[in-house]
């Protein structure tokens, strides 16, 4: 259902196969997931998609599995369905528990909820939260 | 610019006073922050928001901080402005760093990015991510 | 702070005067709003669009504050400000109570509450909420 | 294909069946959406979602179709397709009437539309609908 | 799945035969899309939503595939997966080659990335960037 | 109001410097607006986004007004006040005119309308719109 074919291995070209190589050479898996085998259809969007990734989701500051639950809780706010699937088992594969998961769902609801309340209302933001001069 | 009037502690009735004297004991500050002014409006409402609040930010499976940076990315992705705000500050109050903060904001750049490309495309969930049975 | 100019009554061309006029007679009152100013710069949208909001927002199965009601839930879901101050604003002036307000925004919060935590879990639509065979 | 397995009453620990027993009796219908199923996972979740429900969506102010309405709505805003499909259900069965429904979905359309406008062209609020005074 | 049963053009009244005609003419084709045979249910929304598409699209200062790109850009950003898919068929049939489809998805991905890193950082608008006086 | 400070070019370090200097060479100006200043503060981010704006907003198989006008399309869909305050001067120093810019909102408010329109119906997507096999 989706609205480009997607690319498989086996038929991509050879700047395709090299960052699908990448790709199963850094996440040790022969696995390449869907979304790869669609942006390739647009190579440039596909290196420049994977360099990012590669980049903003290595560890650093924050680990790993915190960068995967800031994923998946953009993603729900979104509504993609494809990344709070892939971006739940990814944090899964990082270790999330049961009980951490919970809480994620938890305070994603409770965000979405004073979001809501927060919007209605058009509360002023209080001096104090003011960070920047400009 | 609110839509309704902010509640003042001293012209704030019992219940209210009740909660605001709460919140300052919870959180160590005589502070009440405009949210809570506006939601006063409607005491239940204000009650079972602080309520759930109080349980689902408390320490858990997941540590403080990690819940305010998942907060401050649902308030992103939902455009909420004051969201945005005080949470970014309650994020630095909890000891959110400048490069923890600027890996947050590359997660989100990134997030937004690949939900929009996987909308764009209508890409379909790998099996493989698929969990529940249902 | 707009990126168009408003469009004053006096420096109208006639078929946005005519408009204006209309509006005027069927909400009883001088006072043109922004909103229509700024369509004003393209009097076949400003057409379009008033015609559509007087047909959908007459009286008719629905009360008139039964549709503000909703108009503003959706202006807040939507994070319109411009929308929500101004259907607040009509809302009480067709007789919004402020217990009225208080649910309304409960009800808001709430949804905005489920919203997220199903989307969070990708819940699966019962068989038998659906009603269409297609 | 929910990120969650679905919690079944006879599986269910005591009090998850304490609430799913509440949830039937209040609704006079021994049948639990998934919606129920999923959250179970997380029991804290459960009751504080059910509790809110429960106290947000009871008569008051404002009659429960009407509640139903403003939550289809802000769901459509949010697109929450489960929630849609059970609010509607919802309305439905609390005497929806196809005209009220067809009235419902122009609001919702018209909404969605102005909020468009506003937002492209950045339009500021007026005075006049200002109401509180911060 | 859909909430409303849709209205086939032999079981459909005068009225909707009438537009389903007009659709069939302008479009040069017998097929009418679910949307249309949705809507229906509520003729006077099919009339003024045929009639606002019919004028909003035409060819004029944008050309037609032009404006087919922008309504895919606000189906992505607001995750209406129909509108996606039907949008992007009007698009190849209009002429859209495979690399316009590709930069389309660019450009669409890196705004939905700025806008997250904007709405972040909560930036100021530039005075220069401010066209209309009010 | 910015919850970053932002980083003027003479307190910018040397590679947040090279990245202005080639910023106002591309762009031919010495206007550096407030976006690149905040995320100034991390250098990477500023190196990353700069290189994906070059490279995505460069002439192609789409011509740059109408990258500016998809750009304009998903900052108002993703409710970026900035970005929709920075495109639109974008689009009006790339030539858009003002009969380009009326038609540009009128198909960002239809296509909102129908994507609201679609989503409170759940439209099914017809066959014949499927491109992709998978």
């Amino acid at each position: 259902m989706a609205t480009v074919e997607l690319v498989e291995y086996d038929a991509a070209p050879p700047e395709v196969r090299a960052i699908y190589d990448e790709i199963r050479a850094v996440r040790k898996t022969d696995f390449i997931n869907n979304f790869w085998k669609g942006l390739a259809n647009n190579p440039d969007q596909l290196r420049r998609t994977w360099e990012g990734i590669k980049e903003v989701m290595a560890p650093g500051a924050l680990d790993p599995l915190t960068k995967e639950l800031i994923y998946i809780a953009v993603s729900v706010a979104n509504k993609c369905e494809y990344c709070i699937h892939s971006h739940t088992a990814a944090a899964r594969s990082k270790g999330m528990t049961d009980p951490q998961y919970a809480e994620l769902m938890s305070v994603i609801g409770m965000a979405h909820s004073t979001n809501g309340l927060v919007t209605t209302m058009q509360i002023r933001v209080d001096d104090v939260f003011k960070v920047g001069k400009q």
